[in-house]
């Protein structure tokens, strides 16, 4: 019975894309685990760049040093 | 010293509704574990159904092909 | 399509405790927001007492203090 | 490897208050358990006041209560 | 940035088996998303089955009930 | 009303390392967002790193390989 929770910064990610991310893990815990897909659950959450901290700086003030 | 966390699909939830919600979950607690009602929180996420997935594929697929 | 997750502090939960939560909370999905049980998910974390901090200290040193 | 998750009522918290929690909340992971900061993750979560339970009642209501 | 957290009842997985599933998400990420492997992070949670509730009954119940 | 959650790998992390942990977090939501402390709530998981993965690896492995 697993629950998936995937956070990503909110950066455009497409329904195409949410769409293969929830289709290849839960792929991966039916072939790897033995699971049964309904019992499968996979939130993404999309997390504002300004909320997500990284290495003591907001990812917002990461990317810009980065450039 | 509970910490409760909801997620559903948003939608449509009513501010009446998570009203329910949050005094129904506080008296389990209370009632079957006895903890004390200022220790207790219960946080709703409401998640966008193309940002869940389920069985494999997309709660906004998984509907559309339930239809 | 809901997921709770319930932390509590580790003190001696029994499984008909966990019974009753998992039972009470399920039917509240149910009653208010009309979810089906097949798609409800309760997962109850027993979190150490040491490992809980509240109020700017572990609830082991406040649970001393309070004695 | 630390990730931390910050959970807060969204009340106009502001970019510069986000970076100095990330800052701050880093820098306690380093020098407390010497983790290296290129491994530490901060995601804050601005939940609305509406989706916060507290003591049985949403927080909007508990506000209301104590004006 | 991503972090996942997989959750699963507690059946013996093998370290092996994490390995994969760390492994195949990894990759799910890197290639859907474009993400960087060393911004990884995937922690697999086991639960104990009597505190996974599933359809308003623990997963022990549950499962003795489908024998 | 703020939920913290730290998540890191189980390396024998100390009461007195958590006492601090807790101090700390609480004393930068009072300084900087201006919660009560008795509002606050910290938890602390340690993870076996066998059940962490890092740029798609444990990190018992990840480790190893870095010995």
């Amino acid at each position: 019975m697993p629950y998936v929770n995937v956070r990503v910064t909110r950066d455009g990610v497409t329904v195409e894309q949410k769409r293969r991310v929830v289709e290849e893990i839960t792929r991966t815990l039916v072939d790897v685990l033995g699971k049964r897909p309904e019992h499968i659950h996979v939130i993404i959450d999309e997390v504002e760049p300004e909320n997500w901290g990284f290495a003591g700086v907001l990812t917002t003030d990461y990317r810009r040093a980065q450039e």
